[in-house]
């Protein structure tokens, strides 16, 4: 089983608001609302792929039953956290450009946190592959993700930015997933594969910085590896990154070796970008992609052997 | 009892965001949420002040659970219809500018159409006024407030814009209020006068147009009056033409003649222009306000008995 965790989660609401203009009333034209967070993302596409999953979190209010009631009518498996806060929305306002909106996140209580990592062993010792991803509710302690690793015995993919990243380091995670302004962010240094080298510095074991279309450069045990597709994918970026972390999470479940694992991630990660719907994925893309994702060995100084 | 009608009801979502950029991803400072449309609104000033108040109207999902849940806890009695759609939200993001987008409603049946109506007229039966405001879900006929009006025993007051006011005026109602926008759209004309007496002939008893800080000019059997503040208010005019209406119902339920009904009106308003909350009202300063409402009577070629 994969686990993944989302500690705040949210509702996440689409507006179609083709003459939307600031400083008026705009009448929205369609709403499409889906539960959202990166790990409940990456447990969509896990569970669409066929894999064993649960989506794990923290949820509460109105928001967090339409979050749970929303994956079980998807048919992912969820086993949330009860909070007494509202769990967080978020309002992407798709007009003439994209303008988002994000919540907060409930205020979460030192017991609600409590019994979540209580819950979360109880789950992480059935978990082939952990992935902990996004943003922290106000409430929960900055250095999460690093307690959250440590509770975990097997592997643990971390997808998140600044502090939580930053301090989630210390838990040594075995992957962490950044994009180029995560990672220059955090390390305060925009050369990505210097960047690489002092994420890995600061404790992650692997690295693999998700560059756009430009696909991904991953610091492994097995080298510095670049991936990518050998063409253009005209789409939707919208979850490519989600569907990113579901490849490496599903590759080091299925005991693939990284160079495959880093194939399927991009072949992946392409399928959302072609999948009309932002954030969804077009699975029967994917496996024409996958001859088209070129792979080749970086010079080898910012690798390191896996301590 | 005064009955109030929402048959579009909404959950109004404010967020502050400070420096809201459109086209970016902005994090929302501050969230505050709560129970509205017109109706909602105009029955939580009645309640406030004391009067005898249901709030009634569709209300469906996540959003129609936390509308009641939100009147609950306002302690406004509520009997609002389930529907299997779900309520709509609105979203303003006050920031350099504030933009609002609202959601369009419900998607409502014939079957939940049918239901509420039968539920009105049993509590139009004891309601002393009926406030019939606020913007028609789709599926409900767009002359809902006429089969509405005809429904009620009692007065009716109807707010409303477009063709739901337009044809909610073949149902006679006793009292129409709409503002400066309104009066124009639905009637084509853009003088103040001659817009109420179109109002009238096409079925209003009387009109009480509002005209921002310019206060009201009523149509009425007491002939055409005019109400405004003897000095500006400064504040935020959100909620004003809810307090307004608001104002009329308690004046007709307190069985005050028109002068009185209109002073109070306009006090009322200037008291939610006041209050530092969009849509609440400082009521302790409407007994100040009260004094400084100057009433005279216009030329009187507008105004025609009561039919």
């Amino acid at each position: 089983m994969i686990l993944t965790v989302t500690l705040n989660a949210a509702v996440d609401d689409t507006y179609e608001v083709p003459d939307a203009r600031t400083g008026e009333v705009n009448r929205v034209a369609a709403v499409h609302r889906r539960p959202g967070g990166k790990g409940v993302n990456v447990a969509r596409v896990l569970h669409g792929l066929g894999h064993d999953v649960v989506a794990a979190g923290l949820a509460g209010g109105a928001a967090g039953r339409q979050i749970e009631e929303g994956l079980g009518s998807l048919g992912v498996p969820a086993s949330f956290t009860p909070v007494a806060g509202e769990s967080r929305r978020t309002v992407t306002i798709v007009g003439p450009e994209v303008t988002m909106f994000c919540e907060p996140g409930p205020a979460v209580t030192a017991a609600e946190w409590a019994a979540f990592q209580d819950g979360f062993e109880t789950l992480a010792r059935d978990a082939g592959v952990v992935v902990l991803a996004g943003s922290l509710p106000p409430g929960v302690p900055p250095d999460a993700y690093a307690r959250l690793t440590r509770l975990a015995p097997g592997p643990v993919i971390l997808d998140a930015d600044g502090d939580a990243l930053r301090l989630g380091l210390a838990g040594r995670p075995d992957v962490v997933k950044p994009n180029a302004g995560e990672l220059a962010r955090v390390t305060g240094i925009g050369d990505t594969a210097a960047g690489i080298r002092a994420l890995r510095a600061a404790g992650a074991a692997a690295v693999v910085a998700s560059l756009g279309a430009d696909g991904v450069v991953a610091a492994t045990p097995d080298g510095l590896l670049r991936a990518a597709l050998d063409r253009p994918v005209p789409g939707n970026p919208t979850g490519a990154g989600d569907a990113l972390v579901a490849g490496l999470a599903a590759g080091i479940a299925d005991g693939l070796p990284w160079p495959d694992r880093l194939r399927r991630a991009v072949a992946l990660a392409a399928g959302a970008v072609r999948s009309p719907v932002a954030g969804e994925i077009d699975a029967s893309a994917v496996p024409s992609f996958l001859p088209h994702v070129t792979l080749r060995t970086e010079e080898n100084h910012a690798a390191r052997p896996h301590e």
